[in-house]
C-alpha cells in the first residue's frame, strides 16, 4: 500500500466540484459534487442520533436498497436537520434537480448536509449551485480539494486522503475527504466522510470492510462527546481499476480492508486534531485488556474527559484526572494494575506503577505534553487486548466558537 | 416545613469546627469536623467510579456495618485517592486520632477527603490539624458555616441548608453542607455533602430515604461529566429530637423524606449553580415521557452537552443542539412530537413544536437566555412521567481554572 496526493478524485473516473452557493456563508465554497462516469455499488454508515436529518433518512434508504449510485451532492452552512415534511421535500427536489444536470435517475443521487439544525434550506439558491457544479465538474487533484474545501464549516483545514495498492498486477485506488470538527462523538458511524475506490468489489464485501472499519476509526474519535445529528460515511465503487472482483473474506478483500482502514485512519485523526479549538491531538491507547469493548471503552472514557482534556490544553501531568475517567468507564479493571505512561516527541514517561504515582519529573512531564500530538499510553495488566481513542484538548478556542456559532 | 438559618449545626446535639491545617492551600481554612454529643444512626451513598479514593471505602465499611457513629473529619486539597496501602493506612491513623482526642473509638469516625487525586496526605499536619478542632467545636451558626467553608476546593462560595419540620408536635431538624464545583457527574451517589439531623429514626428508615432521594437530586445534577473518585453522602441522625421513632414507609417517614429531599435538592442546585467558571444555572424539565428512565436520561443528555452548555453561556436559542442531545440520549422517543420551550425571570418562550422550529423573536429568547437561572421546558408526548436536571453553562473559566489545577 502507498499513500499518493489527492482525495476523493484520485480513483478512476471520479469526478467533483465546488461552487459558492450562498447556501448560509458569504463568499465562500459551500456545496460540493462527487461524479463517478460509470455506477458505483455503494456502502454506508449513519449516525445513531434518534433525531436524524433528511439527508440522513434519504441516504439511509438508497444504501439499503439494491440500487447503484453515480453522484453526491454536500452542502455545508444548513443541516436540513429537525426540518419535518419540508426537510425530506428538499431532498427529493435536491437529487432530482442533480439527476436532470447529469442525465440520471434520482435515486442514483446521494446527498450530505452539515451546519446549522433547524433553518430552511433555500432551495433557488441550492438549485443554482448544482446547474454550475454539473458544468464544472472535473477530474483530478484540484477539482477534489476544492470539494474537500466547500465541505467545510468550523474546519480549519481541508480532510483528505488517498492510497493505492495492488491486487493481481492491478493498481487500486481508494481516496476520500471528511469533514467534521464540532459535535464530534460518532457512534457506530460519523461526521460527512466519503470516499471512492475504482475497486471491483461486491456490495456485501463492499459493506462489511466499511461496518468493521467504522468502529476502529471514526467511532473511537471524540472533540465534545456530541454525536451529530447528520453523521454520515459513504463509500462509493465503480470497479474501474479493471481488477477480478473482490469476494467477502478473502485474502484480496483484506487486502483492500487494509487500505480502506488507513484512508478512514487518517481522516478520523484529522478530524480529531482539527477538534473545534484545539491545539493538541490527543492519542490514548489502552494495552493488556481481557476484551476489545473493555480497551474501547476505558480508551473513550479518557478521550472525552473535559478535565483531562483542559489539563492537556495546560500541558499538566494530571494523570489523577485520566485514572478518574477510567473508573467511570462503566467497565471493571483493576486500579492497583494499572500502568500508565505518557509521550510525544519529546520522549516518554512513566506517571503511574501500580495505579499509584511513581516519582518523576514535572519540567520533563509538561514538555512532553506541548507538543502538538501527545499519546497516553494505559496498561491494565489483564490480557492481550488494545484499543486506541482520539480526541484533542479543551481550550477557550472551543468556547469561543460556540458561544457564539449557531449550529 | 420551614427552612431555617444554619448547615450542620442546625440540629440538636451537633457541633462543628474548622482549622487552617496547611494541607495544601496556604492560610485558608481546610479541615473540619462535625460532632455529634450522642452517637449518630448513619446512611451513606458513595461514588461508583472504579477508583474510590481511601476515605470513600473507609467510610462505606463503617456504614454498611451496624456501627454508629459520632464525628466526621473532612479535608480540602487532597483527595487520598490513588494512594494505594498508604492511603489506607492515613485513614487509620486519621481515624485513631480523632478518636483519641474525643474519647471515642476509632470505627466511630467518619472521613471525608476531596482535592488533588495521587498526593500524600501530609500526616503530621493532619494530626495537628485534628487536636484543634477537638479543642474548638462549638455549636451554633458560625461554626457550621466555617466548616462549610473549610471543604471548599474550587467552590466559590459555602453550600449550606436546614429545615425543620414537625411529628406530633415535635420540632425535627435537618441540615446540611456540601462541596461540589468541578468533576460533578454523580452516579448514584454525589460529591462530598454531610447532613445532620435530630431525628430519631431506624437505620433501614434512614438508608432507604437517603438512597432514594439521591437518584432525583445529586444524581441529577453534573458540571463536566466527571464522575469523582470521592464522591459521598453522609446522613447522620442523633435522635435528640425527642420524636417517637421514625420507621420505614410510614407518614413521619414520608415528612422525613419531604425535608430531606428540600436539603439534598437545595445542595445539588448550588453545587450545580456553582459549578466551575459557570455564569447560570442551566434547569432541563422533561415532561410528558412514558417512563422515569427514560425521562432522566433525557433531561441528563442535554445539561451534559457541551455545545447546549457553551450555546447557554452565549445566550444563544441553540434548540437545535437540545434535540441533538436528546436524540443521542440513548432512549427512544417520537422528534416529531417534541415541544420546547425556554424561562426565566424574563419570561417564557416556545421554540419548537413536533420537533420543528416555530416562529420567535431572537430578541426575546436572548433576553431570557441572559438571566442567572434558565431553564429548558421539554415535552415529549408520550405520558405522564417527569424528571429535571441541574447544569451550568461552559465557559472561559472553566478552562481557566482547569487548564492550571491539579486536581
Amino acid at each position: 500500500m502507498k499513500k499518493i496526493q489527492g482525495g476523493i478524485t484520485a480513483a478512476k473516473g471520479f469526478e467533483a466540484a465546488a461552487v459558492a452557493a450562498g447556501i448560509k456563508y458569504e463568499n465562500r465554497l459551500d456545496l460540493a459534487l462527487i461524479y463517478s462516469e460509470k455506477p458505483c455499488k455503494i456502502a454506508g454508515t449513519f449516525t445513531t442520533n434518534i433525531i436524524k436529518a433528511a439527508p440522513v433518512k434519504w441516504d439511509q434508504a438508497i444504501v439499503e436498497g439494491k440500487k447503484k449510485c453515480q453522484a453526491v451532492v454536500v452542502n455545508a452552512g444548513i443541516a436540513n436537520a429537525c426540518t419535518g415534511e419540508e426537510g425530506m421535500q428538499c431532498c427529493v427536489e435536491t437529487a432530482q434537480t442533480v439527476a436532470n444536470a447529469l442525465n440520471l435517475e434520482r435515486e442514483e443521487i446521494l446527498i450530505g448536509s452539515t451546519g446549522v439544525i433547524g433553518m430552511p434550506m433555500p432551495m433557488e439558491k441550492l438549485k443554482k449551485g448544482i446547474e454550475i457544479l454539473a458544468k464544472k465538474k472535473a477530474k483530478g487533484y484540484e477539482a477534489g480539494k476544492e470539494a474537500a474545501r466547500a465541505i467545510m464549516t468550523t474546519d480549519t483545514c481541508e480532510k483528505e486522503i488517498a492510497v493505492t495498492f495492488e491486487i493481481d498486477g492491478q493498481v487500486i485506488t481508494i481516496g476520500g475527504m471528511a469533514k467534521g470538527s464540532g459535535m464530534i462523538h460518532p457512534n457506530m458511524c460519523t461526521m460527512l466522510s466519503f470516499i471512492t475506490t475504482d475497486a471491483c468489489i461486491s456490495k456485501k464485501a463492499l459493506q462489511q470492510a466499511l461496518h468493521m472499519d467504522v468502529e476502529e476509526t471514526y467511532n473511537m474519535i471524540s472533540v465534545d462527546g456530541d454525536t451529530s445529528t447528520n453523521d454520515t460515511v459513504l463509500l462509493l465503487a465503480n470497479g474501474m481499476a479493471g481488477n477480478k472482483k473482490i469476494k467477502y473474506g478473502t485474502k484480496e478483500w483484506e487486502l483492500f480492508c487494509d487500505a480502506l482502514h488507513e484512508v478512514n485512519l487518517t481522516l478520523a485523526k484529522r478530524i480529531a486534531e482539527d477538534g473545534e479549538g484545539a491545539t493538541a491531538l490527543l492519542e490514548v491507547i489502552v494495552e493488556g485488556a481481557s476484551s476489545k469493548e473493555q480497551a474501547r471503552k476505558l480508551a473513550k472514557s479518557v478521550i472525552c474527559s473535559n478535565l483531562t482534556k483542559t489539563a492537556i490544553a495546560g500541558h499538566d501531568a494530571n494523570w489523577g484526572r485520566i485514572l478518574c475517567a477510567m473508573g467511570y468507564a462503566g467497565v471493571e479493571f483493576f486500579p492497583e494494575r494499572t500502568h500508565l505512561s505518557i509521550k510525544s516527541k519529546e520522549g516518554e514517561l512513566c506517571l503511574v506503577e501500580g495505579g499509584v504515582a511513581v516519582s518523576y519529573s514535572e519540567e520533563k512531564a509538561t514538555k512532553i505534553l506541548s507538543e502538538p500530538e501527545v499519546t497516553v499510553l494505559i496498561h491494565i495488566g489483564e490480557g492481550e487486548e488494545t484499543a486506541t481513542a482520539w480526541g484533542c484538548d479543551l481550550t477557550h478556542g472551543y468556547i469561543d466558537i460556540n458561544a457564539d456559532y449557531r449550529s
